[in-house]
């Protein structure tokens, strides 16, 4: 393809992503395929020869969208969002043209600085402390794939500042999310040696039962290293006290474990000043996390993680064979993220990001936050007004736990019946029963803050749930 | 942003991305910014109110290219191609647009069934054996980020196969990528547990060493549990035997290591079936990577790494918490594959590499390998006719590595004129002396294989090589 072909086929791609835009809420929102049926629609084989573009395009109309789950549908509630904005489009496509690999400074000088700045604005937006921003000369940000990728980097780091120390534990809430314990494997620390802290009634890590689980490691001859703290858990939004987390592990007496802060939903938040309050005692912590592609505008793949100490994540991730020595790197005058991450190759990330600040400024990213979460607690509203319904756990920012009263069943098939029609989509979880310990109660999922959503789409969502709730054979 | 106001700023950056296509051989190779620089152009504090969308896209040419190292410069060179052809670039954008996150089939049938699809179909068009396709049932291909995180997969899926074994050991030869080493830390199994093989001439394992290495690990009570084999070493792009390899952990008496072919940057130019000899007993080995990411016109990033068994990776990476669960995954119809990487999320990667294989068709595929081959070999020619020069290894597909003859401070000076002038930009590697054992020698790494490169940038880079070896001071 030459420039020119480039040049008219990318206004067609612009063209059908618009058009994507305007849409998308009349598709239905999860994908009705059946397994095996979209590869049924690809040839076994390659093409031999070029296909013609127009081929190519119609079938993202004809193969693709039918196989797609419409994650920027505005009536999409599962997991949590995964925002796609118009600007971190555009900023992701002009990294796309340069097709720059930012693994050095020296790689691309434009791809680390604009990084490090833009990281230093996001901690300055979120109200995180300044040992944490580059302007320290110790601390910084760096952009991960994921979360589980920033807490894989932070675990790492941890382990081997406590090299040589035997039975290495690690700790987070029986609410945190998959990747501590999928770290742990990883690390080769070993699933068993995380221990998954009891939580109070609102699903936050108790500190006192951590406490209790860290001295008694220590009793048994093994060495506390790591902690996850929770801000937004995946399953219902609980929000975990890093202020008296890390009291606990600030006591005296043996080597402090690193403390880590999962926030990588519900950090978003902190933009607006009205939700920092989830950020006490967020100094005490070691490193920082959350995700801008989920909640804060930003195409996939981005996660903003931020260390106090770049130094041990330096030595846990940093090799230099000869061909990547340079003159400015052997200098230490510049930053090459390449050994703050697990992979050597990156991608210049930070242009979405710097577009998105830029686009919506300070104040544009707060309104989306504010209106997700006005959003959600509308629904939680009509949740509540309504008796067939009940929302056993307070809200939490914009993601509004609940199920029908009574049995499970009734729940799981009203879940069903909603995604099935395609009009709005949800995604559930299991709480434990606080009047029956030991058995968990299933709950419905609704996550809001999708780019496009509006109070008609909650309106909409809302006449899904009141229509199915309502049919006799629930 | 709305809509409407995407399409037409979406035009603009078509229009700005094709402008750099036309003219980016007229910009300096290597970025001349110098350490700071191109922060200090960025404000110390986001904005609070939106910028003008004018003002953004203006800074794409007034902070940004300063900064840029023009990996898609025809006469960039240096560490191994990062091809970004309009093809990809399109089909990226097209995954932006739809902002799918494909951590599970449910979450969007076709980016898994695609995905699965033109892994078979890439394993075809480089001639893998069929227990790598998903056709097997068994084996099959994902995409990774990066080489480094497949070799980090294919390692813990070993590690955990071996579980319980004392003092795990991991083998490369002396010119395996770092990798390997940086996979070892992150795996817990510690990067003094890596055996580094001696080479033969061509500086490719030599595989008796290997059997020696493992049967006195062996004897020593150590547990050899992953071998990596290289084709195309990032250094000079020697070839590892891998039957030979292969045959030397077929050996009866202990548990088979894994055997990991890491084929990053050649493995391409399989594509071509002149070029298959590399892949000689490759049906011995349990996984094999390449990046269509850095030969294959595909943008960063597209990893493919296919494995002849998924157990192993399922059984090192999986982790079901409730709120991913769901009726196809249980039944076992689908793969998620989340299952098969380090990260929970991910994108929807497959387009861009579905649209490469597409819009050129295998034959474009080896064009622009056979074209990259032949340019380099056309340098080659210039580099052995003129006695200022030497080629001290044999140039491997589209890599060159030539010297100044002499001491190594001569090609050094050369190699830094040469990039200051902006002309072309190569990278450095040092190679063992095998007249002097223990001492190395300096030489200037020309990888060619630019999406736009072409014999009149062959042609300019030697004038620029000739210009400068000519200079007295040299």
């Amino acid at each position: 393809m030459t420039p020119e072909e480039f040049r008219q086929r990318g206004k067609r791609v612009i063209d059908w992503i618009a058009d994507y835009m305007e849409r998308v809420e009349s598709l239905p929102v999860l994908s009705r395929a059946e397994p095996g049926e979209i590869a049924a629609m690809l040839p076994d084989t390659p093409p031999e020869r070029p296909e013609p573009w127009d081929a190519i395009l119609a079938d993202l109309d004809r193969v693709v969208l039918p196989g797609v789950t419409h994650w920027q549908s505005p009536t999409f509630f599962g997991y949590f969002p995964a925002n796609s904005s118009p600007e971190a489009i555009l900023g992701d496509l002009a990294s796309s043209g340069l097709g720059v690999q930012g693994m050095l400074w020296l790689t691309s000088p434009a791809c680390t600085e604009i990084e490090t700045r833009v990281l230093d604005w996001l901690a300055d937006l979120i109200g995180l402390p300044e040992p944490f921003t580059s302007r320290s000369g110790v601390g910084g940000g760096v952009i991960q794939g994921t979360a589980s990728e920033a807490v894989l980097v932070a675990m790492l780091a941890a382990r081997d500042r406590m090299d040589g120390n035997a039975g290495l534990t690690a700790y987070g809430s029986t609410q945190a999310h998959s990747s501590v314990v999928k770290a742990a494997k990883i690390a080769g620390v070993g699933r068993e040696r995380v221990r998954l802290i009891e939580t109070d009634d609102a699903l936050a890590m108790d500190p006192a039962a951590l406490a209790r689980a860290i001295d008694d490691d220590r009793a048994a001859g093994r060495t506390p290293f790591f902690v996850c703290a929770t801000l937004g858990t995946t399953s219902t939004g609980a929000i975990d006290p890093v202020e008296e987390i890390g009291r606990v592990l600030d006591r005296p007496g043996a080597a402090r474990p690193w403390l880590h802060v999962d926030a990588a939903w519900a950090g978003a938040a902190c933009v607006c000043p009205e939700h920092r309050q989830m950020l006490g005692g967020v100094e005490r912590a070691d490193s920082f996390n959350f995700n801008p592609h989920k909640w804060l505008l930003t195409t996939f793949d981005c996660s903003a993680l931020w260390v106090r100490d770049r130094g041990p994540v330096l030595d846990a991730l940093s090799i230099t064979p000869e061909y990547l020595r340079n003159r400015a790197s052997d200098a230490g005058a510049v930053i090459d993220y390449r050994d703050w991450q697990v992979p050597l190759g990156r991608r210049f990330r930070a242009l979405k990001l710097w577009f998105v600040i830029r686009g919506l400024g300070a104040e544009g990213l707060r309104e989306h936050i504010r209106r997700s979460i006005s959003l959600a607690s509308d629904l939680e509203t009509r949740l509540r007004a309504d008796p067939r319904f009940e929302v056993p756990v307070p809200r939490s920012l914009a993601l509004v736990c609940f199920r029908l009263r009574g049995e499970d069943a009734r729940t799981e098939r009203l879940l069903e019946r909603v995604n099935a029609s395609g009009e709005a989509f949800f995604t559930h979880t299991r709480i434990e029963d606080r009047d029956r310990p030991g058995e968990t109660r299933l709950v419905i999922r609704a996550a809001v803050g999708g780019v496009w959503t509006r109070a008609e789409h909650i309106d909409r969502a809302w006449r899904a749930l009141d229509r199915e709730a309502g049919r006799a054979s629930l």
